[in-house]
């Protein structure tokens, strides 16, 4: 039986996904700070989480945009992984994640790592399957949502033009 | 006492960097597939290394662009995680990460995963520090050099028009 | 220099935890659900960065109670596990943890387990420190308080009439 | 064909596990000392192990109590874990299992952790099955033997007192 | 201060360990069947704790020989890695390694990999020290103490016969 | 639908594997090095690859030879594990396996580990199947070829006189 898909439009709050988890030693690279592959693993499993919430059936990641290493994070820090569906194409939803983590004997958090990710719905069958838009409700969310509309476009003239180029 | 920086140009080809490896049943996400972030976090391995190649002293992640997951990989798979320098800039370096995988059963490799993941070179001091210029030297090393400076105005284009929406 | 710890009391919501984590292949046993002893992992480590973010200084876990597994969950399980203190004694704090999951096609969360986890608050000099009182403000809140104080009675009868079987 | 299971009453004995270990760097918290969660883990699997010797059918976790973390343990630090069934009652068996640690440069093993651990038989089609009785044959294992059904009883009677306050 | 050796001969007995294991989902290898390299990497834990247990200082391992895996182990299999020092020469022990595995449904236990592991003794300074000698007391153990002279001094013939080809 | 076998004899070159990994903090064992257990893991799957390389159908890993620990390897150091088959047996093959390390801070790679692995190539049906010959072609090549030959008789040698003491 196949899993059926509400396309009544989802507000982008339903999508809100929150992971906090804390920096052990075994998570840091050489230089002591978290591991760059093991927080991009956090949040592609933070931004499928999203993506699932607002389509509800399976999703698959096809890309990863901006992933952006802001500050380094010792062990100790507590780590906070949030995601939502800033807009949803035809098939696709772009995620933004941001990761923003409390280091050891700080009272305020900094902002860690950012990036857009890019998943698709896959119905029964392992094709794409469409999926419900998105709709931004807050001031935030909207600026969001104009923004996930100009990534896709540079995306798509910077193909154009290195394709050109061959 | 300081790692000496090298600042002669220095060819792409010596930033070359292969791993082979093979997807253990532990590597796969829900869909029998290999898992999205364990995948990430082999490219980024590859890609580090292959800026410490190039520069000879650490380096970390900086931002990951256009990481695009074109094909599923099983169990089974042996997978070819292989990265090059394209583009020295000041402090930083344009790596090119692509990941094939021959299938179980099959006999022609698929492009299973490619990442454009940029790194900057740090000093003793832990400040960025000027890396070598790359020397590209084939056909297909020009091209990606050229496209390197390519991407990276796109990236800056983008972020003006974004930054001029708020 | 000394973390300082603010001794007014905190309300309960301040201590509030949530990490989403969904199933991988890898963390299931042999009877293809969730592997017990990563799901307790998991509950220590929301556990503890609730009873942080009551206290604000390092914590170590002392005891756990009544952990209870009350459903599997298969590959594919939206997890949610969700933290917070339920009442603050001298230097230590219960917190109770939740774990609920989406299976793949329900539409229903299930609960997967509970459990009490007692933390006590560590100073720079690696000695239990005095942590503020927690305030319950909702009915729920206010009848774990009360629980908390019924399960650490019996705890202690109980450690009696094992002692004086001695 | 199912699984027969030999109902004679079987010697505590015949239950023993002892699981040795070495605590590398990677198993430390940010303390310096082994994870909490990780010690569970291991608990959990010797404690799998011992009710599985005891009954020779596969068994599930259902509940862990007292599980009382009692020193630290740096790297390098021999453990064993040690389990055996303390009583079991009519599909349930409950574990005891203690951890004990040598600390490099010690001469005396440290007791780290100690829990009771109630497994349940389950039979060919997922339910939970009757087990052999257990039949402790020295003093120490028949003072758990009783403590057993003391712990037992005063979990029902808590329970009780939670509930009427509801 | 230094760790002083006892250099009084040692029964072997005194280095047996055993690590009880359950072999998990994500343990298994392309074919169902437990890991090569999660195998070796238990029996070197083994040999490495029974090395300690025999001189009482740190060891580091310096060989592998014979490591022969014997049949496939599934999931659920009941692993016993047993280890003691067959003989130690000066600075360095021979530890024998035996893998067992008690497969699903099964009664007996199958042979599943063998090993002769050698460890050398490292004193406070990073040094090779001396280790107390082996006394074997069973007709077993002082088969397994002559074999080991054996394969040394096959070894040792060996490495002449391939240096005098160069 | 059976795999096929080439039986045609394949040049060494064409089994050649190259692994490059970086040693992390949570690779590392209590004395700061690299974990044995986790390179004898690499060494397997790299080995294993080779031999699949080799032959074009699933391998199993026989047995392990004279792997030798030559140094110690901190975090930070680029590892470089190199295979290939150095000759190639009626169902079975032994492939070489080295590891040599770029140390921060140095310029010139170390030796690091080496062993001689042999796998059998296994058919649709589970059973060994026939492999191709292998064909060295430098002068390395043939001295490994040759050598490969003399470890093989020198271990039924030893098998044959331990047999004899029984």
């Amino acid at each position: 039986m196949a899993q059926q898909i509400d396309l009544n439009p989802r507000p982008v709050a339903a999508s809100f996904v929150e992971m906090d988890e804390i920096v052990q030693p075994s998570d840091l690279n050489i230089y002591g700070s978290i591991f760059g592959g093991y927080l991009m693993s956090l949040m592609d499993k933070a931004g499928g989480i999203s993506a699932f919430k607002h389509c509800g059936v399976n999703v698959v990641t096809v890309s990863v945009d901006r992933l952006v290493f802001k500050n380094p994070a010792p062990a100790g820090t507590v780590l906070s992984v949030k995601a939502s569906v800033n807009r949803a194409f035809h098939t696709s939803m772009e995620v933004g994640v941001l990761v923003t983590g409390l280091k050891p004997g700080e009272r305020q958090e900094t902002t860690l790592c950012s990036a857009y990710i890019t998943y698709v719905a896959i119905g029964a069958d392992g094709r794409p399957v469409p999926v419900p838009p998105s709709l931004p409700e807050t001031p935030e969310q909207r600026r969001r949502y104009a923004e996930a509309e100009l990534r896709r476009s540079a995306r798509l003239a910077l193909d154009e033009r290195l394709a050109a180029q061959q």
